[in-house]
């Protein structure tokens, strides 16, 4: 019994490196039991990622791979199949981000699935949805940054294309097969029957920066250039003090009206192009542009000083390593220290929101690959004699402990 | 009947600009009835957001606010309070973005609601959570694009803080309050409870920053520094060539080796910085390098002729514009035309998830403010006479049509 919203709900994981693992990361710490399936060689993310205390335990894998159990199987062999299908029997869930034509070579598609198990949520998480000319090429975050208009939002600001220096892309588009996974349980309870869920990173990513940036063209004709120009402003970014950077956000007349105090051009309240919300979006660019000269003038801490009491949303930025600091952070508890059975001490983040039907209560560490073979077999009904038969043909593996 | 997983699910909705209207859009989008529940002066969306054909209905605001009904109450009016609370009797989700002391003072708060009706699912989406010393402070885009590292992951890229220019932090957390709700409605099904849920934005921010970025420094002494440096590296980009840009992403030694065939170093293979994916990853900036050498001695269309013969993951990018024109995204019907009411021909992007349980059929078009005031109100029991005085007060407010 974990708790969670998710309790008693069993997901077979199917899934590697980053848009599969954190949807996956989401069900369990929502209270689901997640069992990781892993070829021998383990999660992709095991050995691409750097800066690990042990081989194959990186800590952006831990991060991606807290609460969830790994039975590290060779499907490659028709008893590891075998077994791979025993788990599907007995789940709600299966999750996978492998193109559709090798899943069906697997003979783990949807209708194969659903077949020997109507009950079962098979969601396939793809670069490119079948039905379009894209379905089968291999596609990484940055294809995806540059397909979806994300790249092309930056040039749009800066004049230079890049990308969101995160794999923003698998990273959100897990987060909504998560998402669709649970209105699928929803309905599930309703009708008795388990559903295909296809989730694609370029149309999910695409109708992201459309529904933000579509803006005046929506309409056909245009009702004018696309774009939001406030987002797609040069100066939306944390803006140059005397010593350092700085970010302000007075959106509201009595914000902006006080900071235009603050910086010393209290005239500027009633300039035609600031004197209102509507107005302030309409001349952004002047807008940034006069807050970019403004505060120019002082240094950080001076700024947060002075605007947090004018009360103007104001803040520093943190980097990386500042937020395990964050004050607030801290007084949520959003570090919690872990100590890992095989890794040591580590710092893992809580999970961010609340439920007050109850929460998951325990913490599954990371696991190594294999680290429950033996105890997954066993509850999908093998007995020592065939847990013994598989481990000795290599169709399943088990962690070997490090040494003493 | 809409079809879609979430149908016959009533959704009363008192949240405003992106981050709530973004969650129930979702909402909306997979079948459930969202009742938007406006101010006499509109979500602020509809004044903020320029490019539009009529005052009120900019496109930006069309986007996000799609099959949706409006019913535009003054809730400092006791009458409107009172159809807000026959509403919610007959709901089973009630989402605001409204800061706790402000919900608390409108008697909106989790537990005024779950007294009338148990089984509500309250979504609370918020700047910051509750019991952190943030709770109360204003917070937009840019100030948690600040405090959750999203800033400072450009400054360890290339020098200078900037954001992403979406308002992504709102975007993000809206996908999640949706995520959040689906696992309510998910127990409530099997408890008959509803419950409270609190989805904070800089929490959520944080925890997507942290699970990319931590890295090594997850370790408690860090195994090294945090980050991962592939993607905070600066040349994490689409790259220059001699006439424009493009993205490779050759991650697998295939790829990876027949990139260094294609840019005419065929030695790199045997470089021990590049002969594996664990040595690239771990010589990322170097790798980054070579990639961009090699990239700027050829046209794009050149490259990607090169590239994709070659097996190599490569594109270019697509601008706002261009998406439209995406010939994937019109294979799969993404771009669908509307004809709105009031608003004309419309671009409509579609729910880019399928379900193979049935998906939401009818499309309703984005709504003028209180267009749906009266036939909401019917619904709630009240009849033409109750709303009339509803109406007369002010208390209820309907949309007048455009003059024809």
């Amino acid at each position: 019994m974990t708790g969670g919203p998710l309790e008693g709900v069993r997901v077979v994981d199917l899934s590697s490196v980053v848009v599969g693992p954190i949807c996956t990361r989401v069900l369990a710490d929502q209270g689901a039991d997640v069992i990781k399936v892993e070829p021998p060689e383990g999660d992709l993310l095991r050995n691409l990622a750097i800066g690990a205390r042990s081989p194959g335990m990186p800590g952006k894998f831990m991060q991606f791979n807290r609460n969830k159990r790994s039975i590290c199987l060779d499907l490659k062999q028709p008893a590891a199949m075998a077994a791979m299908h025993r788990l599907l029997d007995g789940a709600d869930i299966f999750v996978s981000n492998i193109r559709p034509a090798a899943l069906a070579r697997l003979g783990l598609d949807a209708a194969s699935l659903a077949a020997r198990n109507p009950r079962l949520i098979h969601c396939a998480i793809l670069a490119f949805g079948t039905g379009g000319r894209y379905a089968n090429r291999p596609a990484y975050d940055p294809i995806i940054q540059s397909l979806s208009g994300i790249a092309g939002t930056f040039e749009r600001a800066t004049g230079e294309p890049r990308f969101v220096p995160m794999v923003m892309t698998d990273h959100t588009t897990g987060l909504i097969a998560a998402q669709c996974i649970g209105f699928a349980l929803y309905r599930r309870e309703r009708t008795g029957r388990g559903e295909a869920i296809e989730v694609p990173m370029f149309e999910n990513m695409a109708s992201f920066v459309m529904t933000e940036h579509l803006g005046a063209a929506s309409f056909d004709p245009p009702a004018g250039p696309s774009g939001d120009l406030r987002q797609l402003s040069p100066f939306y970014r944390p803006l140059p003090t005397k010593d350092g950077w700085i970010t302000v956000s007075p959106n509201t007349d009595a914000q902006a009206f006080a900071f235009f105090d603050a910086i010393g051009r209290p005239e500027l309240r009633d300039d035609p192009r600031f004197s209102s919300a509507q107005a302030r979006t309409a001349n952004a660019a002047a807008y940034f542009e006069v807050r970019a000269q403004g505060l120019a003038q002082r240094g950080t801490m001076e700024w947060l000083a002075i605007l947090e009491a004018a009360d103007v949303p104001v803040a520093a930025y943190n980097r990386i390593d500042d937020l395990a600091q964050d004050p607030h952070l801290r007084d949520v508890g959003f570090i919690v220290p872990e100590d890992h059975p095989t890794e040591g001490r580590l710092h893992r983040t809580a999970n961010p929101n609340r439920f007050g039907g109850g929460e998951r209560a325990d913490a599954l560490p990371a696991p190594r690959l294999g680290a429950q073979t033996r105890e997954v077999l066993h509850e999908a009904g093998y007995d020592d004699a065939a847990i013994a038969a598989l481990l000795d043909a290599g169709a399943a593996r088990e962690a070997s402990l490090p040494p003493a």
